[in-house]
C-alpha cells in the first residue's frame, strides 16, 4: 500500500505540503492512519511543475523521513502543481525507477494499489504496450506498466476514457489467467493543468481517497500555518488520507468515481472499466 | 530507540537469527513490540565472527527489510557469535559510520538508548577520549563515543569496570551541564569469546533487556525451525525484546545489572556507575 | 564497457581476487588498462558459491573502490568459484537489479559489451523469452535479457548451443530493424561446476578476453601473494584484462571462441551464432 | 583531490553550470584534466542561493555523472550564486555529511586539498573549535573542521583574517607534531553576497585555481551556449580548472593569494598565514 497527494493551486514551497501539515505525507510515511500498513518506507517521489515545460522529479529509495536532500529541495522549490507519493512495495525492488510519480513528457502518473498476481499477467500487459512507447519503461512495477497501457490507449487525448479502457484490459487479462479481482487502485494523473483522480477496484472495496472542497476549509484546518492563508481560492488537494483532523475539511471520493480538478472546480463522474 | 541481539553458541547462518524467527530483528525493524517507537528504519548493522581474527561488519542505511544484500549475506555467512542492531535515530545522521555494532580490533559494541542532551556534553566527552584512540572515531553518535570512552578507561582489560567508569564519567559530565538524567542504556560488548551486556539508566527506568536461559527453552520456542534443533547447549541470546512469544523462554534482565555470557553459563552482577 | 573475472579452483577469500592483485578488479574499476573507458563506476557485483546450493550475490551501486561492505564481505567470504563484474553503463539506470552477475537457480551470467541499439530490438527480444521465465527479469539491461533468451533456448542443457542460438536470435532481430552490428560480447556463465566463456562480436572486433593457463604461472606472477601459493593445480581465471603484468601468465582468447573450464582443463572451441 | 566551482552573477539554471559546459564539473568528475587524480567519484555537492535566507544544499554519495536527482534538480533550480564540489577522498568515509559545500547559517565553505597527516593533528584542532560551535560539526573531514576553525576565529566578520589565522593555527599544530607541510588548499567561502577564494599551501606548490575575468570573455568561450549570452556583466566564476579551452578566458590565481569577488569586481590580495 502506498499513500499519495495531488496538489494544485497557489505556488507554495514543497515543504509546506510534504513536511508542515499535522498528518503530512512524510508523517504518513512512518505513521499512516488509514493505510493497510502503517509504514511506507520503500521509496518516495515528488513531481513538481516549476519554470520548465516538463515537471521535475525527485525519486528516493531512502525512507522519506530520513532524506536530507528531500528536506533541502522541499525548502527551496516552489510549485503550483505537485504530485507526491510514498511507497510500500508488495514485491518489486526498491529502486529509483520504481518510485512514483512516473513521467512521460508533461504527464505525471501515480498509483496506490496493485494489479493482482502481477507476475501472471505481466507479460500479456507488456505486449499490449505500443512498441514505440515500450523502451520508455524504466522500472518493473505494475503501476508504471499501467501508465504505459493508458498512454498506449490515448491518455493524452482522453484521460478518463484511456484509464477506463486500460482497466478493462487489465481485468480481461486477469480473467484470462483466473485472477479473481484483477485490480485495486487509486490513481492520479495530470498534464500540468488538469488533474484526473480515480478510485476503483474490481472487488468494489477500494483504497481510501479524499479531496479538499475549497480553500477556506483548508485555511480553517491549518490556522497556524501562515502559508495556507495566502492560498488562492482555486487551490485543491486530492489525497489518500486527510492531511489533518478538522471535521468537514475533506470529502471522501465515492467508489468507482473519477474526480477532475480544473482551476477551482471539481467534477465527479462515475467510473467504470471499458472493454478494449 | 533501537533494538539489538547478541548471539553466542553453535555456528548458524545469519538468516536463522535475523530473518527466520517469528519476531526476528528484521521483523522488529518494521514492527517492534516493546520499543518506544515501532519502527527502526534508520540503519542496520551486523557483526559476525567468521574465519578471521577480527569480526566482519555489515552496515546499511537502507531499512533492514529492503536490503537485498543483507538477505544474501545472511543466507551465506555462518558464525557462532553474532551482534546485530537496528537503529532508530534521535538526531544524528543516517550513515554507515553511525550504524552499530562499532568495532575496535576484535571488539564489538552496540547500544540502545541515548546520552541525554548529547550536543551539550559531547565536547567534554570527546576530550576525555585517549588521544591515540581519538582518530578511530568514524561517526557522530553518542554510542560510538561511549565505546571510545570505555576503551580509553580499559574495556579490553576489565569490561564491567570500564563500562561502570565510563557511565560515571558521562553522568558527571551531564551533571556539570545541568542534564537531569544523563544516560539511558542497554549495551552489549564482546571480544569474540565472552559477551557482556548492561542494563542501566540514570532515571532508573531502563530500556527492556532479556536473555534466553538455556537452549532447550529456545528449541521449544521454535518447534518449526529445524536449525535450532541442532544448537549446542551453550547457545545463548541476549535481546532488546524476545524473538518469539513462548512463555518461559526468556528472562528479563533486572535494572542496573550486568550479564556475562561465557560458554553456556550466564552470570548476573549488580551494575552501578563508578566515579572517574 | 565493463570488466569481469571468473575464478575457479581452490577456495580463497574474495579479497584475494578482488582487492589484492596488482591490477585487481577493484583497481580496474578506477583505472582499467584495456577498456574503452578507464572508469567502471556504475555498479559492482560478485557471485560466489559457498555452503549453499545456490550462489550468493552482492550487488552495489556505489563505485567498488568506495564500498565498505564489499571490503568486509570480501575479507570474510571464501569460495572456490567466483564471478565478479564492474559496470560502465551505456544507458540503463544504475541500480542493483542492473548489476551483474545475474542469477537463475544455480546459474550465474555476466556480460561485457552491448546489444547495439537496444531500445530498437528490446521489444522483439522480450517477446522471445519463455512466458514462464519472463517474470524473473528484474532489471532493464540488455545483458539480463540476453541471459533470459539463453535460458529460454536451453542454457541449462547445452550452454554453447544455447548461447549460439541466442546470439543468432539477437543478430536476426538487429538485421530486421536495420542495426548494422547487432552484438558485442564477452560472456561468462556457470552452473557452479563448469565455466563457459565466450568472445564474439558481429563486427569481428571483440572486447578483450584472457585466461590463465595453469596455476604455476599464476604463482610466479604473484610471488608476494602467499595465498596463491596454496592454490590447487586446477585453479583457472578468465578475465577481461590480466590481473598483473607478468609476461606469459595470460593467454588471449581468440575471436569467435568459446572457452570451457572444467576442473583443471580448458577447452577452446570455435563459436559462431546459429540461426533460431 | 577535489574540484570545485564558485559562481556569482545572473541567475541561471544549475544545469547550465554543472552539465552544459564542455569541461563542466560533472565532466571533470570522470575526466579531470588538471587534477592529481582524473576521477572525482567520491561524492558531490552543490549549494545555491534561491528564494530563502539560507542556501539550499544537495549532497550525494553517488558519482555525479550517475545521479538522476542531481540532473532533475539542476534542470529546475535557478540561482545567482552557486557553489559546487566534486570529491576525491583521501581517506575519510564517503557519506553525505562529508560532502562539500558545508553550511553554517548563510555561509558556505568548500575546500580542495588536505590537512596533512590529519589523524595526527585532528584532536588538537578539534579542541580549538569554539565549544558552542562544536556540536554543529556533522562529518569527519579535515575540510569541515577547517571551516569550524575559521568560524571560531571570526570568519563572519573578517573572512581573509579568519582564514589566515586558521591556517596559522593548522600550521602550528602540524609543526608541533612534526608534520612537514601541514596544509594544501584552495578554499572558497561566501555569505551569499561576496565570495572569498584562497590559494595557498605550506609547500608553496598549491592546487590550481582560476577566475574568469569578465563576462564578455565567458560569452566568447561558449558561443553555442545561449544561456551565457544573457549573463549580466558582473558574472564571475572561480574554478579549480577552466570550464573550457578558449585561450584568454581564464586567469590563473597566483600562489598565496586571496581573491575577493564582489559584484562585477575582483580584488586580489596577498595571502599569508597568521600566528594565532
Amino acid at each position: 500500500m502506498c499513500r499519495w497527494l495531488a496538489y494544485s493551486g497557489s505556488p507554495l514551497l514543497l515543504e509546506d505540503l510534504l513536511f508542515k501539515p499535522e498528518n503530512s505525507l512524510v508523517v504518513q510515511s512512518k505513521h499512516s492512519r488509514l493505510g493497510v500498513e502503517a509504514i511506507n518506507g520503500d521509496g518516495f517521489g515528488v513531481g513538481w511543475y516549476g519554470a520548465q515545460d516538463t515537471p521535475g522529479i525527485y525519486h528516493s529509495i531512502e525512507p522519506a523521513w530520513n532524506d536530507r536532500n528531500l528536506r533541502e529541495l522541499s525548502a527551496h522549490a516552489a510549485a503550483g502543481r505537485v504530485f507526491a507519493h510514498i511507497r510500500d512495495t508488495t514485491g518489486s525492488p526498491v529502486q529509483q525507477t520504481n518510485c512514483h510519480p512516473f513521467r512521460h513528457g508533461r504527464w505525471l502518473w501515480m498509483h496506490n494499489g496493485a494489479i493482482t498476481d502481477f507476475p501472471t499477467v505481466m507479460r500479456d500487459l507488456t505486449l499490449a504496450v505500443e512498441p514505440a512507447l515500450f523502451p520508455g519503461i524504466e522500472g518493473s512495477t505494475d503501476s508504471e506498466l499501467f501508465f504505459y497501457l493508458a498512454l498506449t490507449i490515448g491518455l493524452e487525448e482522453d484521460p478518463p476514457g484511456a484509464v477506463a479502457r486500460a482497466v478493462g484490459l487489465i481485468e480481461e487479462a486477469g480473467q484470462r489467467h483466473g485472477v479473481q479481482h484483477p485490480i485495486q487502485m487509486t490513481v492520479a494523473t495530470t498534464d500540468g493543468e488538469t488533474t484526473w483522480a480515480f478510485r476503483y477496484s474490481s472487488v468494489g472495496e477500494s483504497r481510501s481517497l479524499f479531496h479538499s472542497t475549497n480553500v477556506s476549509t483548508l485555511r480553517a484546518q491549518h490556522p497556524d500555518n501562515p502559508v495556507l492563508h495566502d492560498l488562492s481560492d482555486d487551490t485543491r488537494v486530492v489525497v489518500s488520507e486527510p492531511l489533518g483532523d478538522l471535521v468537514g475539511a475533506w470529502r471522501e471520493v465515492p467508489e468507482s468515481t473519477c474526480v477532475i480538478i480544473r482551476g477551482g472546480s471539481e467534477e465527479l463522474r462515475d467510473f467504470a472499466p471499458r472493454a478494449g
